[in-house]
């Protein structure tokens, strides 16, 4: 028996065999296609499956149950709540998967199948609660309590992103004001940088972009940053600071007992972690006692399969 | 066999006799004395409870356990980490208790205890999970999950008070700035009002304060709002949205069950839980979904005793 990891994202559909040593064995994937009807887009991640399964020397038997991880919210009944960047509303995800491939089908959140892969085989190993912030685009956030992803009562919850940091701040793609997301994501990086290379042009993070404010992306500040550049020192500072205010947030209100910082700006690595280690505590209450650690995630955007394929 | 909650409050110390129904059956108090040193301070509590246990015809024996509600932390050896208004830090207070009345001795923090009375025999009796929010001269919070206490892994968490809801914002008394218990607090209300009635001097708020601002507190406020004051209700109504995004907050994160809000100005009633169910979903990133219904404490003062009696 072997169990399917499925990673929703907004490009691509990352399909894998996940094997009792959770470690992915065979992999494919398909193009998102959010113009297409669901019933349609489910039918192509299934057969993908199946081929994949096939591909491998196994039959639709062997396969234990498949695990989805969507950047969005399921119900436990299989239905997919909401999935922005597919479009999907309410859609019977379970059902129409199971008139392609008949075995078991759980859906969660990405950020917490990612927090779930790291807190069993992952930097939070061993740990029995942990939250899991992962850095991209925007912000999300995976909730590990006494060992398992809590979603919230009503599966709404482990909404970092969203959480207001600045009152009547920075308007954000959600409809409100001053989410977390507009602060310390790579998109706040992007913002920040272009700002900054307005007066200063002579800065390595406009060259980096060919001289071209609208190609910079969070890499090129993070490695100017690294390289010494003024310039990109400030705005990675700001970032951090942003970032540590978050992870405080985090450890007054919930304080688990590890944070783990993942997505794509955890690349940066050590410039990242040294950071907010070293500024994170200032924001914390009881800042004079003990508080979790901060690590980065390991597992790689592999977590995403991974973790999926551990659900249910 | 009785059990003993113990309320550590800022002026007084409330001490009542609890029995099986989770009901007081008799109470005393002595006054909070920052100004003794712990030895003495806590010696005194516990022959008041000695004292109140004998006046009601009982014995040492008779008593199950001592639960304790310190507005601070205290860890699970029964040592006061710290506790801000008793000028307490690292405090024994298992061991000096135990020279005087040598029975089991829980401690928790204030809103801890409060969330767990409530969720056991209060307006969250019946909920798995809940959160606590308790409105006073400042915010605490108590989270309930899996029908116990979570103080968080090392015992910092629930400090919603100290969550930043306003990047740069207010300086708090805690060190760091733009604190939410600077914007949805009793003291809060009170700076608001007094703002407004500096240009607004023709408010019933100063009125009812005889005309003094210092005088001005939040149920002036609150009673003035009711009574449709235009400044009042401005300020009021200022209040509202930044408490309603406090709670979209812990929505956003953890979307508990329930959402309790005690505290002083919970006494205001109608117009703070209406207005916060008005307007709070409009700040939870799923605002089309069910999310938890906000409710008004309904146990009072006494929350503080009887959650205290619950512990162990």
């Amino acid at each position: 028996m072997v169990r399917i990891g499925v990673d929703v994202g907004g490009t691509g559909i990352q399909v894998g065999i996940v094997n009792d040593s959770n470690q992915i064995i065979a992999q494919d994937s398909i193009v998102t296609r959010p113009d297409l009807p669901f019933t349609e887009q489910i039918r192509q991640m299934a057969e993908c499956i199946l081929s994949l399964v096939q591909s491998n020397g196994l039959q639709e038997q062997d396969i234990q149950h498949v695990g989805v991880g969507i950047p969005g919210i399921a119900s436990p009944e299989g239905v997919v709540i909401k999935c922005a960047n597919l479009g999907w509303n309410h859609v019977p995800f379970r059902e129409e998967f199971n008139r392609v491939l008949n075995r078991p089908v759980y859906l969660d959140n990405d950020a917490n199948v990612a927090a779930l892969a790291e807190s069993i085989i992952g930097i939070s190993a061993g740990t029995s609660s942990s939250v899991f912030i992962t850095l991209g685009t925007g912000i999300g956030s995976g909730i590990i309590l006494n060992g398992k992803i809590w979603s919230g009562f009503h599966g709404i919850g482990g909404e970092l992103g969203h959480t207001i940091l600045a009152l009547d701040g920075l308007p954000c793609n959600c409809g409100n004001h001053g989410c977390l997301e507009r602060y310390c994501s790579a998109t706040a990086i992007i913002r920040m940088a272009r700002e900054a290379v307005a007066t200063h042009p002579e800065s390595t993070i406009l060259s980096k972009a060919g001289g071209n404010p609208d190609r910079i992306n969070a890499r090129y500040v993070t490695d100017a940053a690294r390289e010494k550049d003024p310039v990109a020192m400030e705005v990675f500072a700001r970032f951090i600071r942003y970032l540590s205010q978050a992870v405080a947030n985090v450890v007054n209100f919930l304080d688990p007992e590890m944070i783990v910082l993942g997505g794509g700006v955890s690349k940066a690595g050590a410039i990242l972690l040294d950071g907010v280690r070293e500024e994170y505590w200032k924001y914390v209450n009881y800042r004079d006692q003990p508080m979790p650690p901060v690590h980065l995630a390991i597992l790689g955007p592999e977590a995403g399969i991974i973790g999926a394929a551990m659900l249910g």
